[in-house]
C-alpha cells in the first residue's frame, strides 16, 4: 500500500466516469461524476456540463485541440513549479459538495476552497489522489450494484 | 497614459460584454465576447457557454456562491505569489483565435498558450490589460456602429 493511499477519516476514491442522470419529471438529465471506493460504494456528484466534458476528455486521454480551462490550470501549476498533491471532498451541505484542492510548492502545502468538479478535473489530469470524508461517504454514497445511471 | 497601456504592434482593448449571436439559419445562437479598442473598433469572439457565464459573472461583480473555475485559478495564482500580467490575442487561424496568458512571479514572466475565453475570464477578474495584435484587429474587427449583436 502506498504511503499516501490512506488518510485517516477518509476513503480514497477513484473516478469511475461521467454519466448523465436519468431524466425525471420536470428535470432535464444532468451530468454526474461517479466516484468509487474500494468497498464498491459509489458517490454520485452532479456537475456542470463543461466540467463533465473536461473530466471526460481527460479520462479518455483525448486532448482537445486547444487547452481547456483545466489544461491551462495544470500548465500554470507546473509552470510555477508546483504540484497538485491531493483533492479532499469533506463537506456536504444541502446537496452541495465542498472540496479542497491541496497544492504544494517547495515542500509547503497550500489549500484552496474548490468545487468537486474542478478538483476532479485537475486530479484526473495529474493522477493526484482523491479522498472523501467518511461522513460524506456515509451520507451520500450507495452500493455500486444498487446505483443506476444511464451512461 | 499608463506605461503598460500600449504595446508595440498591439491594440489595447477592453471587454465590452458578453452577448448572444443572432440565430442564423441552421445555427443556434452562440455566446460572443466583444472587445473594443479606443478607435471604437470591436472584435467579436465566439466562446463557450461556461466561459461566457464566467466572464459575465465577473463583469457584474456578482460572485457565484461557489468558486467558478476561473475564481479558483485566480486563488491559485495569488496563493503562489504570482500575478496575471497581461493577455495577448495575436493569432487567428481558420476562425480560431489564439491567446497567450502572461503570468509573473518574482520578476520573471511565464507565458501560457491559452484560449481567449479563459484568458479574458482571468483578465476581467484581475484588471490585467488585454492586447490584440494589429493584424488580428485588422482581419477580424469591425466598426462599433456597424456591429449588431443582440444583448
Amino acid at each position: 500500500m502506498e504511503a499516501d493511499s490512506e488518510l485517516d477519516g477518509y476513503h480514497k476514491v477513484e473516478v469511475v466516469g461521467v454519466y448523465m442522470s436519468s431524466a425525471t419529471e420536470g428535470a432535464a438529465p444532468t451530468p454526474i461524476v461517479l466516484l468509487e471506493n474500494k468497498e464498491e460504494k459509489v458517490l454520485p456528484i452532479y456537475i456542470g456540463a463543461s466540467e463533465a466534458f473536461s473530466i471526460q476528455t481527460a479520462l479518455e486521454g483525448m486532448p482537445y485541440p486547444r487547452p481547456l480551462t483545466h489544461d491551462l490550470f495544470i500548465s500554470l501549476v507546473e509552470g510555477l513549479n508546483s504540484k497538485i498533491e491531493k483533492v479532499i471532498i469533506d463537506d456536504l451541505d444541502d446537496g452541495v459538495f465542498f472540496a479542497r484542492l491541496i497544492v504544494s510548492r517547495n515542500g509547503d502545502e497550500i489549500e484552496f476552497d474548490a468545487r468537486p468538479s474542478d478538483s476532479l478535473a485537475l486530479a484526473v489530469r495529474t493522477k493526484a489522489p482523491i479522498f472523501v470524508s467518511k461522513d460524506v461517504m456515509k451520507e451520500a454514497s450507495v452500493k455500486r450494484d444498487e446505483y443506476n445511471a444511464s451512461a
